[in-house]
């Protein structure tokens, strides 16, 4: 059986998604010893807004890095959703803002709906950490890596003077999660 | 003949290169209309220190998003010179930094060095703007995408308040590039 796990991260231009998927690879590769590929493609839909970030967590090295099968999609728009979830595999995890995205189709996967902008928001007081919230929510469901190396791996990445700001976007995350 | 240009952005943690791919990237097809792909892969290297960032760029669709002949490589160590020289194709390019990297070793390529850091602390006052001076001499020698253009994508990216700084590094490095 394949270690690799296939995450898509998708959404809108300034939701943060590209540092999303670098602090998870980040933390997959340097603090659990695990390979990983994060990248981002841009082609006519980058030009319309959406925006897309993939990370490949896997034990043995990453011949393909381009997610094909995904394993779990952040769906943080409508349009993301209804473009993405197709590529989802059978049995994958969706996960979606569930202010965002107002019909959220059902398919071969599990869906879950949680208010990540709305917690970003209220909890936080900035709607530009959904991605964080993200990362939180994303790590506490799938367990590909644990809470404690994500946190460090996010507090080496955010600008100094933010720290304590994202880690309680980060936990506000895994908090909404459980 | 393909339009495929690979560019691989090469040195250590902490010099700022997934930003500079992305910035190249958003440049090439969010002003420029082509396609592209920015990733970066960890393995064992990253927990070594060592860090890596690709851009492709193309007119058309990019079926394979790794690099595996490189147009244009940037050095900005001795260790990643000597790693990723062996992918450049014959007739690429190699940037590397003069102070950095102490033993250039010859090859089927255009070697060219210059004091990117010594200009990021000289001129900017800041080492670690030497991505965002390496960014302005990429752009004058490569020629993949227009000064203009990397201007704006660069003053979208960068930090609030940082837009001078960044503009001046910049222009520090397509001016030492001339």
């Amino acid at each position: 059986m394949s270690s690799r796990y296939e995450i898509r991260l998708s959404g809108s231009g300034g939701q943060g998604l590209i540092l999303l998927g670098i602090i998870l690879g980040e933390t997959a590769s340097i603090y659990e010893n695990k390979n990983a590929v994060q990248s981002q493609s841009y082609g006519p839909e980058a030009r319309g807004g959406m925006s897309k970030s993939d990370v490949i967590i896997s034990d043995e090295e990453i011949d393909y890095p381009k997610a094909y099968n995904v394993d779990f999609l952040l769906a943080l728009t409508q349009q993301s959703f209804d473009r993405y979830t197709r590529e989802v595999k059978k049995g994958g995890i969706v996960l979606y803002d569930s202010t965002l995205v107002h019909s959220p189709r059902e398919g071969d996967y599990r869906l879950i709906g949680l208010p990540l902008n709305d917690t970003a928001i209220k909890d936080i007081g900035k709607s530009m950490v959904i991605n964080i919230v993200s990362l939180g929510a994303i790590v506490k469901i799938s367990n590909i890596v644990t809470i404690e190396n994500t946190e460090k791996a996010l507090l080496k990445r955010v600008p100094k003077g933010t720290e304590e700001l994202n880690k309680k976007a980060f936990y506000a995350g895994v908090n909404l999660a459980k």
